[in-house]
């Protein structure tokens, strides 16, 4: 049994937003770790003929409801970005950069900033130069990230992690691979925590 | 404020189901009661451009294994049908039918024994005789009920239920509407709770 599991999101993701807010302690609590992989929804959504939920009628007026109703049931700061949803390819190809040369630690640290810069700031992180922005703040060379976030090894990175993803049937976002058992939503990290404590469910 | 709150759901929804097996005890716990409101999800289907989960690429074999995995961690019996989705009409005219001619409290018996017939036993209850064999077991007279269902009143009465649902912006199952605030899905019965426990979140 692997001591790290998978977690799959979208940095356009509110839900994926929550996750990612509670996924590391959740994880820590059951001494295991996480590896954060940046998806993109919008491929996927071709896939599975489906769209971002604000833009599906009736769907749309409830979800942002639900969005804020959840943030305050869990006690996390949000306020619903102006802007939404946003290109994410630039934020996640510097969390892949960061893994590449950094580490992972410091790839999470940016991802929940980036996270938090979104849904709590009202930062634009589909903008390079406010993901550029956040991660000086973290002392993280802006120039080399720059270069970065526009190689091709990076952005190839980036195509071959939502092919795998697709591969292992991932549609949304937050999405949970622990010993191949998957839990999509963020409303699904009360079995996930079972499956963490027990092994099953 | 109201004692009483609805509860929308389609009988051919597992996770309507689910919440059908626990919203009364929920309910009670916090002095309240529910009016049961069976709905026709592929009408309001065709108003959100969606499906039953079960038929999405990629979500749909998700789902299957959600079904199983959400009954056994909520100690639901369930077997997912062999027959799904399947049409609804009857059962939710047998639930108006017995509102208006023999009170909520059969209705409700009726609906959960429908529910756990077809998600439980695996019985069709898009058959019109398997509902009323249900029904006969539960002292109902089935002739009675028979001729109810096909009356132009219970049909006319279905639509309005369906079309004042979509009015009121529900578009999927369970969805529950407690003093206006709106909770779809079996997996928002934790904020449902706090919410009756305190009339806010």
């Amino acid at each position: 049994m692997s001591k790290q599991f998978d977690f799959y999101f979208d940095f356009s993701s509110p839900y994926g937003y929550f996750a990612a807010m509670r996924i590391d302690a959740l994880a820590a609590k059951y001494q295991r770790t996480v590896r954060w992989m940046p998806i993109l929804l919008g491929v996927m959504f071709k896939v599975s003929g489906s769209m971002p939920l604000t833009m599906i009628p009736l769907k749309g007026d409830y979800s942002r409801h639900d969005f804020d109703r959840t943030a305050r049931f869990h006690d996390i700061r949000f306020n619903m970005p102006s802007t939404f949803p946003i290109a994410t390819q630039s934020a996640a190809r510097a969390v892949i950069w960061l893994q590449q040369t950094a580490g992972d630690a410091k790839a999470i640290t940016f991802a929940k900033a980036a996270y938090q810069a979104y849904f709590a700031e009202g930062i634009d992180i589909s903008d390079s130069a406010n993901l550029l922005k956040i991660a000086t703040e973290l002392g993280i060379n802006a120039a080399e990230l720059e270069e970065g976030l526009n190689s091709a090894p990076i952005k190839h990175q980036l195509k071959m992690n939502v092919e795998q993803a697709i591969e292992r049937k991932v549609f949304g976002s937050p999405f949970i691979i622990v010993d191949d058992e998957p839990f999509w939503g963020f409303d699904r990290f009360d079995q996930l925590e079972t499956f963490l404590k027990n092994g099953t469910i």
